[in-house]
């Protein structure tokens, strides 16, 4: 099924999840911070700012604690949200937090010894700064920083179908950039054509389907980073506005936001026929890589798919050039936990979402990486991603 | 003098005055880890992963301690750095943590009770998990949280040129955005045009003098996010892919990246002539911005200058439309403090750079919201975007 977003329904179902896990541990109450971690939960998109913005999770409930500016915002987005308590502004003549402690000790009557967070205060952010919990409310906070997080790295279903349309986006904006890079051309130039061309495919063709989350400015973006010639030899090589020459090695970059889920596909091309070094170093990294895909599966230590990348480097005697690990997860996030590392004590496991990327930089000439997003099932793994990965495909005339 | 990016030479000033600071706490060594900050002492801009990128300035030399990948780019960008330490990866099979703690004692030879960190570990980032420092060195470490942010708070006159720079290109892609605007348009494919040929602009006009840092994907944005007829009201509404209607009220919003400087200007327009009540909102949102940049000067009190236009709320009998505070101090961050509110004890000093944006907000009918950024200077403000106010240079026939 294609599925670009998820329904109130849905997120419901991930709060009950929640709560049962949060039950087991005899915890009534949690406050969640994490922007990401809200929108998981509820479907609530917000822009963080100085002002703290908390969900408020109690006896099953959902509750928001938030500033003036975003009670409407909350009614309309959230559905089946209980009770929307607000305070006006950050700083104020009376400090937010001081105002949260009244609520949760006198509306909610938050019962000691059961109630967690995320963190011990508000993060941070854009000059917020404010007391702890256990300061302004004299309870004892329990500590669970990860318990979102955990249930974000196995993927239901729903979230899967999700990224596969992810992947079909980037696949498709892609093509836009390889289309449009030439001799001559700007790479933010390149960048933005492509990425102004797949978006527009995308709001156009899912049309009422489309659900943009406010998360990432073009809804399907294919991009360079500065990784053009012997530039490309930084991993994570920045930007430049460089101009593309004969003979350069590129290494691109794509993706897309559904519903906040982002796909990750990247690929080396080349700037004419390559020299013989390039077709070696090229033909190097996708060994590397279709080893790592080979090894991956349900029940296989992270760090063994690494290590399938690994030898075939050494095989061809370039281990030297190696600068990073195969992959990680992704989801709602760029890069998630777990990491396919030869240091990882993690096992893959069926509904885990993965880049596959071994990669290797040569100075002087450049950086050979592919990268694809692959989801564990219960048998094997699907790639999702299905851009052309052959050398062949990928020479620019 | 029209400056679009900062030297080497007034990075190393930067940490020759953050140096001078630290020495007056005898401290010989921080640890930096926030990458705004790391970017503003040295100039390194990097994509920040799961993989800690830390810059320890150790009796005025400029070191860093980075992941594999990023040995070279650090070499390649900061001209003056003294030693690049690195580990090969994260989690790699020893704890990156444990090698910073041996370069620490055993190559910088840390001296007790004169080392300080901006945190107290590294910051958990797209699955980084860690140790603190003091766990692992048995060190104990000063914690100087706003040591650097403090000093951002004051712009030096080359970093208002950067911010006076961003403010023109923030007029000159918001003209797009006008020009572009009409019944029956996607916001999002307006936004996506607008941006496009502003950003092409400057990088074609700035040419060699064009730097990017790699923080944002389009040089210039002008955007609509969400803030379209009644779906205005909501002050922080997001991107829904919304088509113009004729009656509409739009708030806009636009910027461009300067070396990491962000400029902020927002009108708000309207579909055609706008109604009796549109009118007067409008008045009211623009004889308040007018008092608040009015109040604004050296030596007042940032809550002066919220009173000022809340002051014309009361008056025009609107306040109970107000939502948030006329304005934040801004530079790298989108915001920073200082905060224009009623409850900051702050005062405006010379060198400091604030948005100006009293709003209000009509349910069912829209918001009302210009921003603008200014410099405080010795003897008043300047007004940095200069993108016309009045109501008959907003109306889009």
């Amino acid at each position: 099924m294609r599925r670009t977003y998820l329904t109130p329904n849905q997120h419901k179902m991930r709060v009950e999840k929640l709560c049962a896990n949060l039950q087991e541990q005899d915890i009534e109450t949690i406050l969640v911070f994490n922007s990401k971690n809200v929108f998981y939960l509820t479907g609530l998109s917000f822009i963080p700012t100085e002002r703290p913005i908390i969900l408020i999770i109690h006896k099953g409930d959902v509750n928001f604690f938030v500033p003036s500016l975003e009670i409407d915002h909350v009614h309309h987005q959230v559905p089946f949200v209980s009770q929307v308590f607000s305070y006006f502004e950050y700083p104020d003549e009376r400090h937010p937090m001081y105002h949260l402690a009244s609520i949760l000790k006198n509306e909610l009557k938050l019962v000691p010894n059961r109630v967690s967070s995320e963190a011990p205060g508000a993060p941070s952010y854009w000059g917020y700064k404010g007391p702890n919990l256990e300061e302004v409310t004299g309870l004892k906070f329990k500590l669970l920083p990860d318990i979102i997080m955990e249930m974000r790295l196995i993927k239901e279903s729903e979230e899967i179908d999700l990224m596969r349309e992810s992947s079909r986006w980037a696949d498709r904006v892609h093509k836009y950039l390889q289309e449009y890079t030439e001799v001559g051309a700007n790479e933010i130039d390149v960048t933005i054509r492509a990425s102004t061309q797949g978006s527009h495919d995308m709001i156009t063709e899912l049309g009422d389907d489309y659900y943009p989350t406010g998360f990432s400015m073009f809804p399907a973006v294919a991009l360079y980073r500065g990784q053009i010639g012997p530039n490309s030899y930084f991993p994570h090589a920045l930007s430049k506005g460089l101009v593309f020459k004969r003979g350069d090695t590129l290494v691109t970059g794509a993706s897309s936001d559904v519903y906040g889920v982002q796909s990750e596909l990247e690929r080396t091309m080349f700037m004419g026929e390559p020299s013989k070094r390039q077709h070696e170093l090229f033909d190097a990294m996708l060994a590397a890589q279709d080893a790592a895909l080979q090894a991956a599966g349900p029940g296989v230590y992270c760090s063994d798919v690494d290590q399938a990348a690994r030898q075939v480097f050494k095989e061809c005697e370039v281990i030297h050039l190696v600068r990073h690990h195969t992959g990680h997860a992704l989801g709602m996030e760029g890069h998630e936990r777990p990491f396919l590392d030869k240091g990882s004590e993690d096992v893959l496991k069926p509904g885990m979402i993965f880049s596959c990327e071994p990669g290797i930089y040569e100075k002087g000439l450049g950086g050979f990486r592919h990268s694809d997003t692959f989801v564990v099932t219960e048998d094997g793994i699907e790639i999702l991603t299905k851009y052309p990965r052959d050398l062949q495909s990928l020479i620019i005339e």
